[in-house]
Formats: C-alpha cells, structure tokens, sequence
C-alpha cells in the first residue's frame, strides 16, 4: 500500500481516503463517490480495528462480508481497497498510541473508555500508509469526526478531514452496519431515533433554545418505545463538544441508544433562530 | 516547510531531518554531515520544545543562540533550517500526545515524567511537516533513539530513524548544550560520568557478567566526586530497556547525574564475552 501511495503521490496525484470496517451501505457509498469526485485516486481500507472494542463489545461478532464489499468497491470505482489483517496493523512489541484529550471525555468517549484511542491510533497509521490529500468520514459519527480533525491538524498530517452528510433508509434509520442486529420489532423501536430529532428541530425552530427541555422530550419518545435503552442523549456544542444549556447559534443534538444487541448513534445539528437573525 | 517538503518529495529528493534543540555542537554536527551524505536534501530544525520539560526542570534557562546555530548549518550545507515558534507548533485548543509505553516507563522516564510524550509528539509533528525518508539522532540519549524508533515503526510514519554514536570533548565528556551549566569545578566532576563507563567495559572485557556489581563499580566512582548526585545508573536491555541482573551478549549501560544546575546522561554499549563467542 504504502509503495502504490508513494508512487500517486510522486506522480503529482491527489489521494481520496475512505477508511472504514466494511459491511458497506450507502453512507460509506456517498463518501467513495464524492471521493471519487474531488481526487484522482481513490483508496478505501476495510479493517474491524480491535483496539477501538471494549471487552464486552461486538467486535467478534461485527458484521463482515468482504466479497460484497470488493465488488461495490469496483462497482464505486475504487482504485485500491486495503484490507491488512490485525497481525500487519499491530505487530509483536506494538506500543505506541494517539490520545485526543478533552474532545475524547464525552458522549461516546464516556461510555466506551479506550474507543477514541483506538481510532485515533488506527486512523494515524493508515493516513501515514495511505498518503491521503482528503479523507472522508460520515457525520453520524460526529464526534468521531471531530476527534479525527482535531488529530490530523494537530499533528500537522496534512490531511483534509472532510464529514459527509448522514444517509439514511427511507423510514429515517440512520444507515449502520450494526442495522443488521435489529430483528424487526427492534427496527420499528429504532426509528425513535430519527423522530426524536426531527421533534428536536421542530422545537428550536419553534423558539425552544433550553437544552434541558428538549433532551427531556427526546429521551420521552425514545423510552416511549419497547426494546429501547439510551445510553446518552446530549446538546454540545460544535467544535468542543463540551455540553451547553443554551442553544445560541449551532448546537449538535447527539444521542446513543442501546436497542436489542445493537447500540445506535445518530445526531442533528440544531440552528436557532436567534443565531440566524444575528447572522445577517 | 511542508510546501517546501512536497516540492522536495515530488520531485524524488529524498530528505534527511536532523531535529535538535539548537545550542549545537559537534554532535549535532555528526548527524548534518552524515545526513549531507546520504540525502539530497538536509533539514535541521531548531525547536526549544515545551512540553517536554517539568515543571521544574530547565525550560527557561535551556542555552540557546540561534545567530551562531544559522552559520553553523550554512556551513555544514543544511538546505532548510526549520525554527517555528511554539505558538505555530501549538495552536490554541492543542490536544493530541502520541504515547510510547513500557519503553517511557524506566531510566529518563520515570525520573521525568511526561518527558517523552513530549518528545514523541514533536518528533510525530515534526516527521510530519519535514516529510523525511531519514532522521538522525545521536545514540547519547539511547532511550530517546528507541521511543522514537519504536513510534516511526508502530505509527508507520516510513521514516527510517537512525541513531548515531556519541561525540566526546577530548577529555571524554560527551557533547551536550547543558554541558554549558557546568562550571569549572564540576566540569572536572562530569569525568567521572565517561570514566566510570570505561570502567565498566573493562570489568565486562575482563568476564564480569553480573549487573549489581558492574552499576555499584560506576556509582562508587561518580560518587567520589563532589557536586555530584546520581539520579539512576542502569543495565538494561539495548531493544526493551527492562533491567537486566546478568549480561548475555550486548546490553546499555546507561546514566543520569544532576550535576550543579546540570542533569547530564551518558551510556555505553556492553559486550559480554560469552556472547562473542557463542556468535562465531
């Protein structure tokens, strides 16, 4: 991999990055195909990164499917899918970690301690492996996304982290590779995610700017529905995540819910109306 | 100097990277002109780092004199000397460290904690921005030379980092910028530090194997100075650095003196002759 990147980048080749653990859907789709667009190569890794599972996470039991994979990969005009195996990613004697602080300490970083680790660590390998001028991550993972950038300038990889846009199925399921856990009933618990959201901007666009009062009604229509455990539910703001009691301006709505085996995250971004009149 | 970098990588130089802290000497001196002769390119950087002082170590007082630093890598044919200011380096809402375990955890390490994470997330940064395919550092501080090595290797960053042997004054001081705390008196005192390394081979050389002994020899002979209070002296392992009881083939022998207002570290490589023969 890392010959072929050096090889793009001395020919004066833009490299487009899409790093994900497979089981591919339309949300990892949308990032290949604007990938695709902005660069002139195109490299997707599939890696399940065992680091960044708890103990009593779903890493064994993670969805895989690498021959469907390859073939949407083709199909998406990958040029190089990268699919190393733990034993290359973390040889004998591996000891070396990246840690984001502050950004890392909420949200999913409360609830499933070592996770950011994990990706922060996998994702500096692969973006010094792959070389990548942009790399692209979907916004479902907010925070994710968030500790990724804060990474990459940091650091100075000189790599542009782009987030892309939540896809989702018709019913408003935010696509996920865990969906596959759902039986149906838990499916139909699910869509109490995207609902509380839309009743969450709903409310800001009608005047509400109480934090406190709107995650209350989120997490009342989300316990409303069998199956159902939520993790957190939380308005934090933009760029530090840190929580706010007031949405002035942008806020991000992010929520974790545990349905059946499956913990689901999705999110919104919040706008107030007070925000938009003083932009203009 | 990452615009430069890419110019330089495009157009198929390969770059060797000599980081220091300035103040330079003939040390850093044997890592530009070695660096000179196997890359097209010679980088220096001159970065006095923060974050990988104490509290209350020598951050402030650390010798720096960057007008005789310019002409000294003018001459040794340096093409670019990277000097950024630690505002650049970290900009506000700075938050990721790149961590090395076990390796940070003994010698240096555990008298200065939060050393090496300091170390290692410049030196990430740094390899970084400066893109090189080698860097060189001087085998004085060995334990720095395998963090790093140890960092580039799990981190895949595809710099080869090389380490170099140290560089003595006449009398066997090894060359360091905190050499200039020393005043006269306790200058003669350092001595001690490369004489009591000498020794410490001859007793190997001469079949001595066990550890305690060898360390109690060199301990007693920096000890009979006055100024002189030892911080460790230590055998260990030259790629894990665990303490080693018994020499079986090449092990490090390495030491930190507070001296006056200095804390000097010195080494040596140790060759037991049980392993030479077993080696033929």
């Amino acid at each position: 991999m890392r010959e072929n990147s050096t090889r793009f980048q001395d020919e004066g080749d833009r490299i487009g990055f899409v790093p994900t653990m497979g089981y591919l859907h339309d949300g990892h789709l949308s990032l290949m195909r604007r990938a695709r667009e902005e660069n002139h190569t195109l490299v997707t890794s599939i890696f399940v990164n065992p680091t960044q599972f708890g103990p009593d996470e779903d890493f064994k039991d993670y969805p895989r499917n690498m021959e469907n994979d390859s073939v949407m990969c083709r199909e998406e005009g990958v040029d190089i899918l990268f699919a190393p195996s733990a034993g290359e990613m973390y040889p004998n004697g591996f000891s070396t970690s990246v840690h984001v602080s502050g950004l890392t300490e909420v949200l999913c970083g409360r609830s499933r301690p070592g996770h950011f680790d994990g990706v922060t660590t996998v994702v500096a390998k692969l973006f010094s492996i792959v070389m990548p001028n942009k790399a692209y991550f979907g916004l479902k993972d907010y925070q994710q996304y968030r500790v990724i950038s804060r990474m990459a300038r940091d650091l100075d990889m000189g790599v542009d982290v782009v987030g892309m846009p939540i896809i989702r199925e018709e019913d408003g399921l935010a696509m996920s590779s865990r969906n596959a856990y759902l039986s149906r009933q838990e499916r139909q618990s699910a869509l109490s995610l995207n609902r509380s959201l839309r009743e969450a901007e709903q409310m800001v666009a009608d005047g509400m700017t109480e934090a406190a009062q709107i995650e209350s009604r989120v997490r009342e229509i989300i316990e409303s529905e069998p199956h159902t455990r939520i993790d957190y539910t939380q308005i934090v703001d933009m760029d530090d995540l840190t929580p706010l009691s007031e949405i002035a301006g942008q806020a991000v709505l992010a929520l974790a819910v545990y349905i059946g085996n499956a913990r689901l995250i999705d999110n919104t971004i919040l706008v107030s109306a007070i925000a938009s009149r003083s932009e203009k």
